[in-house]
């Protein structure tokens, strides 16, 4: 793993995303500034045909819709069968129950390579309960660790837990990361531009738990330097995106 | 009305939008910056379920939709039973036959706390005629205040007019502020910028006449300081936005 | 075409742009910083009421939707009708059928007055092979200034290739512009702001030709201002825009 953003900048992976209109500009951008490459596109018609050239598909359910699941789970069944990785990111599971089971059903139908979500998302999902205010987690979770991991291995897939700690895993293994920074909770949008960067990192390395550890360091070691750049939230945004373009290999030397 | 930022910033009210997707992203950062938390939910079989939780509503018809008319009944019927404040933003009342139906359809179904408008959209709404390119208003107003007076009384509302000069009128008393800086008008969404704003003060007071004055004007402010930082449109955004997050109690000593 | 932009900020020709919802916000404000008035309205049955007032139609099928062929048809013949310019952007036309299928109805059904592409779009379009990873051209494409020819030819159109190098024609007359920096391909969306550009310019300029070759100058000149400014993505895209409201007819008065 000592080369995945230089893999990245070579191999240009496309990350096709089923995702909101809240965020989605910034996620394309993320991935762009990665080095990978963004198509969005939600039309029914159209998304089998658009993963075929995909490296990852990033389903993010911030903003339900009528059309939206069935257009996931064809993208979907489409990726699983070409072996494409499947990022999902259920945005405010355990808000309502249709977004609960939304995740739930996304979870049964394809084979997912990552779920990231925050740990009341995460505690939904793993059959727990969780208090949520729209779509943010709030409440302690102090099982969270053990949800995580009861997640990924009854669906068999990295589980990525953000918050002020991270939390990685396949199920086995544990990896805690502290990494990023408070500004990063006051910008909307920076949970589904986690999930961008968990596309393009699985985009290049077929081992999701190494990738997602590289991504969700990477991602906060650009919080990180953001931070040194701007204290207000609009110009943080903006130093963080401008920062994710300048993480090279050489900041992740210590995984 | 001495303490309403920090009331703000202590209940974090969720504001609940429908929204347009040109400025979604907007709305969303500018309420977390105030303190509030933003969720974009327009999904028909979801939207009752995600207003339970909400402190505020704002239908905004920025972008009309198929779906989205039913969407704002049902939410707004619910948030009126739950005695949760709606905001109506009308975007383009005015501009097409179909948009001044859509808002009168919602003020006639919906139990409003507030209606936002610019002049020509606030004229039509009252009743009279007005001059729209597209979503912003052209020529004068000579009446706008007895137009704005107008509404609030036959809709039993607050009435906000944002223009270089903002009103805002219950239908009894009356006040103009004259906050604000004219780089305001040359960024996009500024007024729908202003509508989550409304939301967020209405989120934590029920006096929603005070609670629009002192968000009118908390806007207002964060535009002057944003002046002072920037000349330019793109720059001028993000310092609005990043100055929103600063604007403290103190900045309202005065009204 | 040596006052256009002072006529932009004289007539603010309204906008009407029909686009996909991840660059929208950009589309809208760059319109918006060059002098015109944006609206974007994708409702079926709005659009031919709101293209009444419009300078400009701009059709951007960055990310295709049930409804919005529909609704482009309808527009565009409403714009035929009243002799208001369409400006077409087949983004990702070669990418999956649909696409390709896609633009080629709106060639066929509507009489077109500018497509503007990348080079894998235009040759697709102009009957070739093209080499496309989601909507991002690819590969190499000797012929281009040939097929531009031949699409303007069959089309009776104004055609523009946007690449390093820009190409603008109508048929007959070829222009090659070396304008803007490599910076504009690191951003999302700098495609779509173009099509928002050439819709204002064509706005108050009914010699499409001129219109074109103005709007791409001048764009590329913001992009060339803004890299003395930024280096780093996220910053140029801000300083791109706020560039774009400064260029005005002294920048071109070599065309």
């Amino acid at each position: 793993m000592t080369n995945i953003i230089a893999r990245i900048k070579e191999e240009k992976p496309l990350v096709h995303h089923i995702t909101n209109y809240v965020t989605t500009n910034e996620s394309a951008n993320v991935t762009l500034y990665w080095g990978g490459l963004p198509v969005m596109a939600h039309f029914k018609e159209e998304v089998a045909a658009m993963v075929e050239s995909a490296a990852a598909l990033v389903l993010n359910i911030g903003v339900l819709d009528d059309e939206q699941v069935e257009a996931m789970i064809r993208a979907g069944k489409k990726a699983n069968q070409l072996e494409i990785p499947v990022i999902l990111d259920p945005v405010g599971a355990g808000a309502t129950d249709i977004r609960t089971d939304v995740a739930k059903e996304l979870m049964s139908e394809l084979d997912l390579a990552v779920i990231k979500g925050n740990q009341g998302e995460i505690t939904v999902l793993s059959g727990g309960k969780a208090e949520m205010s729209g779509v943010e987690s709030i409440g302690e979770y102090s099982k969270i660790e053990q949800d995580a991991l009861n997640l990924a291995q009854q669906q068999d897939v990295v589980v990525v837990v953000s918050g002020a700690e991270d939390i990685v895993t396949d199920g086995q293994e544990v990896k805690r990361i502290n990494r990023g920074h408070p500004l990063m909770g006051q910008v909307v949008g920076t949970g589904c531009m986690l999930s961008s960067t968990l596309g393009v990192f699985c985009g290049v390395e077929k081992d999701y738990l190494a990738a997602s550890i590289a991504a969700v360091t990477a991602y906060g070691i650009a919080g990180e330097k953001a931070s040194q750049e701007a204290e207000r939230p609009a110009s943080y945004k903006i130093a963080l995106q401008d920062n994710i373009s300048m993480v090279n290999d050489d900041d992740l030397i210590d995984l």
